[in-house]
């Protein structure tokens, strides 16, 4: 067997005690997998003291990260401190500057630093890999970039979010409303004290811009993907969904259609038939959908320490084995920059909900107003005593979005109506 | 951009056609992922006149497959020939032999002689590469091998044939018959004019064995496989699987527990809440239970022209990018020779169907049976008005197969019970 390939892991957080634990717990299948021993040479972190309940005597142990690097213990940096820029980002340059593979499991700096990165790694003809950023344990990123290589894919879309989507299935499990989960799911650690990067679907945008990058062979765009959370997703949405044949889902799509790349993450109605609808709980699931294999479907645990260490590691064992293959599957000059398809022009089928003032007219108002904007009405329900007014839902059939925006304004704007409209997409895929 | 990559292609049946027909669809792609054309250099197949809708005009005849590994513009072998032995075994053997490497999509060929072919190729340090061979265009073979490297895994199991799963799933949604069902299946092309190899399970056994060394780092043994197929299951089994809960599949499903390989492909009662009572019609799934990652799920289509060729040119993609990494994710010599467990002391829950005569006492004897035994009942249905006699289904709990295989030989030597007891496995994982 060949020499040990040595880490110098940065962060000791979930994901680092994570990668600590499984190298530790896997060690000899791993170094008969890796074909050599894949071992910790040095480890930092911000409190050298904090117990962790991980056994890190055996390391060296560096006070600041940016060391791990130049040291020559160190063969491949593991990249486990998080956020987008600050020292993750510098860590990352330094590693790759110097040839030294990097690891990491952070989509915020892919999101917007990747390509920076893809290129310095290429320049430096070392690797930058990165399966745990996107679906924790799923091996989605290897999925694209080599398993579905083969094929143009016409979309990749999927539940990228897990915090998102326990969410909102127990809110359809319990009929609890947002608030009420949301806290339940802080207490019990499925949410950040600060939940805004998950509920308002800013982590799924960083996740989808890189599968987009993966499946389209383009640059990744993250300023290009449309972005709305669950805050406003309601119990009531949730209870007509389920009674129209769907399940309200946190769904992160891109396609490509004429040269264009349409991103996309929100809230959406996903028929009750289809593979997504079925993923529950803190599971994620990514489909790709392409010319040759038709429909590919993964899932699994898309956050936690286990599940992401796997992909570290995972990752590890592929650069033991000397894989040094460009980070986006073929070199970033080679990646299209695909123009953002506009958000207003894709056509697709609506739900709508409106409160309304209970009294003649208000219906024949609201059909008027779609008649105008030409779209056309699927189905519609109306219940009385909704907090003295009058709900209505509707499921509009295929049409530009630009033509139920402007039909809502329209609505939005008439006194009979009680609040903001809400609107959500139906995944017709 | 380097050189080309250089195939010679053997057989252009359903799965050779489609490979011709992705190369030349996606061509400008390929060459991106792959960093440098992938091209057809030469084919062969045994009737050079057959209309197949191909245009083979620019690829060198070979009348011979034997010769396509000698020929200076060939840089590496596509097999699409099929069976185990015979030209197939011969062409990999000589491709392999000569450094060249080997795509094929024959998993009858590696359930029988994978290991000596791997091993082959390792000696001449080329690769030999299979990811066709198991559920199509899925990519799992290298979601086992390398996206779930770093975990042990307890068991990896899932729906391996297509056909038995389009004959299963028609059977549930329409109320047919097994007979009547397959007979449209061979009309409509989902089933073969001798499905033999399909609907006995034999060719689901073939993907199993393949699984499980990737799975266990464990030598290939395919003649440790139990194998039923889906012959015997009829109508009334699935009606009383989904009154109890349950759907019908044929499950492919191999563990390590203690030292030893536990292989077995047959109908199986799966729960509604599994992913795989979704996974409907001639679609294929993988789940793999990794002891860092934990569940993960694969669907996708797992036959035809399109998914194969998908799986087949991802292959050739890796191997233009220079991956020759061991075909099994280990050299030969590290994997494990497992003992194969022994069937009748694998523990699960049972389903038990009987036809029995409608007197006072038999339901007596079929319960004393099972005491006896020491085999106790979870659920049971009596039904009368079956063809003069009773109907009785059971489910037991967990208990070791032997016990209830000894139940029902003493039920079935009963002159009460009417034809052989049929036994199914309930899949609790």
């Amino acid at each position: 067997m060949a020499n040990p390939l040595r880490i110098g892991l940065a962060g000791l957080g979930t994901v680092g005690g994570g990668v600590v634990r499984l190298l530790g717990a896997n060690a000899g299948l791993i170094a008969r997998r890796a074909d050599r021993p894949v071992v910790i040479s040095a480890v930092s972190a911000r409190d050298r003291h904090r117990d962790r309940g991980i056994d890190c005597a055996g390391f060296a142990w560096v006070d600041d990260a940016g060391e791990l690097p130049g040291r020559s213990d160190v063969d491949v940096v593991v990249e486990c401190i998080g956020g987008a820029d600050g020292p993750a980002l510098a860590l990352a340059r330094d590693s790759l500057a110097l040839g030294k593979p990097l690891v990491t499991a952070n989509k915020a700096m892919l999101a917007h630093h990747g390509l920076e990165l893809a290129a310095l790694a290429e320049a430096a003809g070392t690797a930058l890999k990165y399966e745990a950023a996107v679906a924790g344990g799923i091996p989605v990123i290897k999925g694209l970039r080599e398993g579905a290589a083969a094929n143009a894919l016409s979309s990749v879309y999927g539940i990228l979010n897990g915090t998102c989507n326990y969410i909102l299935t127990r809110m359809e499990a319990e009929g609890l409303g947002f608030d009420a989960v949301l806290t339940d799911a802080q207490r019990l650690g499925f949410a950040e004290a600060d939940p805004s990067f998950d509920i308002d679907g800013i982590d799924a945008a960083h996740k989808l811009s890189i599968l987009a990058s993966l499946a389209f062979a383009s640059r990744i765009d993250f300023a290009g993907v449309a972005c709305a959370g669950i805050r406003a997703v309601a119990s009531a949405d949730i209870d007509h969904a389920a009674a129209l044949g769907y399940r309200i889902r946190l769904v992160g799509l891109a396609s490509a259609e004429d040269g264009r790349l349409f991103q996309r993450v929100h809230p959406c109605l996903v028929p009750q038939a289809h593979p997504l609808a079925h993923v529950d709980g803190p599971l994620n699931a990514v489909v790709a959908e392409g010319d040759f294999v038709g429909r590919l479907f993964f899932s699994g645990r898309g956050a936690g320490a286990g599940p992401t260490a796997s992909a570290v590691v995972a990752d590890l064992i592929d650069i033991a084995r000397g894989d040094t293959g460009p980070a986006f599957g073929m070199p970033v000059a080679q990646l299209a920059a695909l123009p953002a398809a506009p958000q207003a022009a894709h056509a697709g089928r609506f739900y709508l909900r409106l409160a309304v003032v209970d009294r003649p007219g208000v219906l024949a108002m609201l059909t008027a107003a779609l008649r105008d904007s030409d779209v056309s009405i699927e189905s519609l329900i109306q219940r009385g005593d909704h907090g003295g007014g009058v709900l209505v839902v509707m499921v509009t059939h295929v049409c530009v979005e630009a033509k139920v925006r402007a039909a809502l304004a329209t609505m939005a704007a008439s006194e009979d109506v009680l609040g903001a409209p809400v609107m959500m997409h139906i995944l017709d895929l």
